[in-house]
């Protein structure tokens, strides 16, 4: 069902940019080794068989950005702006994620 | 503040128990480290400084249980009462896993 996927999706961008948002400004490289392998994982493990296919491939062209938070930040709204394509949603501009997600911790 | 680590929460768990609930029923060596490696990492990245900390001692304690759906699914049910009890919030029952969950997929 098409609602239950929407949630899903929904939820999970909410978990995957707050975690880039707090990723450090200036990561170790086993820090970079650890949001790479998340990212790769995380495409094997997404419940939706579909989506994970996809966001496979997409991984492919695109591989994870670990040299800063800014850079991990801005390669996922872009990757995340490549589904809405995909999708026909409208653009994101990634100029407001700051704004956008808080994680108050 | 402390709605937005709430939603962060929320998001989370939606995503982490639809993800252990469409895990194989007979799982890989290859599925199984998989899983394992991604709730390590997942530990270590989530945005909340505080509950990453908390997580990674409950992953000490209980250690992820990747032999099967039913045992991955039950054993993230168990921990995530385990955060409830810590949190002052009530035991979910985990034989109403399956009817809570539905990805949509
Ligand atoms: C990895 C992944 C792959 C997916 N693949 C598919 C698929 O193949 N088919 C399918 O039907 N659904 C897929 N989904 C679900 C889909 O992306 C949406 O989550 C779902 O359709 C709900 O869309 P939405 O319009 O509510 O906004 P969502 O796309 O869920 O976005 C949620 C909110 O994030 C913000 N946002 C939007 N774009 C960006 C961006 N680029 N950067 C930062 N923030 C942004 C906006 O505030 C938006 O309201 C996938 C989800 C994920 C996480
Ligand atoms: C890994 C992790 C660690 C966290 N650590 C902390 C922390 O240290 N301090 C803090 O303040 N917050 C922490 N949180 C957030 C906290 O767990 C809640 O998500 C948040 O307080 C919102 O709670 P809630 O009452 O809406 O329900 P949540 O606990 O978010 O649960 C959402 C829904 O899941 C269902 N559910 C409840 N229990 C279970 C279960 N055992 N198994 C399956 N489904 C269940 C219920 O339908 C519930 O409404 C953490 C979150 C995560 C993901």
């Amino acid at each position: 069902n098409a609602t239950a996927k929407a949630e899903l999706g929904r939820a999970t961008w909410k978990l995957l940019h707050t975690m880039t948002l707090r990723y450090p400004e200036e990561p170790t490289q086993d820090e970079r080794d650890a949001l790479d392998n998340y990212f790769h994982l995380f495409s094997r493990l997404y419940p939706c068989g579909e989506c994970a296919a996809e966001f496979q491939q997409l991984l492919k062209k695109f591989p994870p950005q670990t040299s800063s938070r800014r850079a991990a930040a801005t390669w996922l709204c872009v990757v995340h702006n490549q589904v809405n394509a995909r999708l026909h949603k409208p653009e994101f501009d990634c100029a407001n994620l700051d704004a956008t997600y808080d994680c108050g911790c």
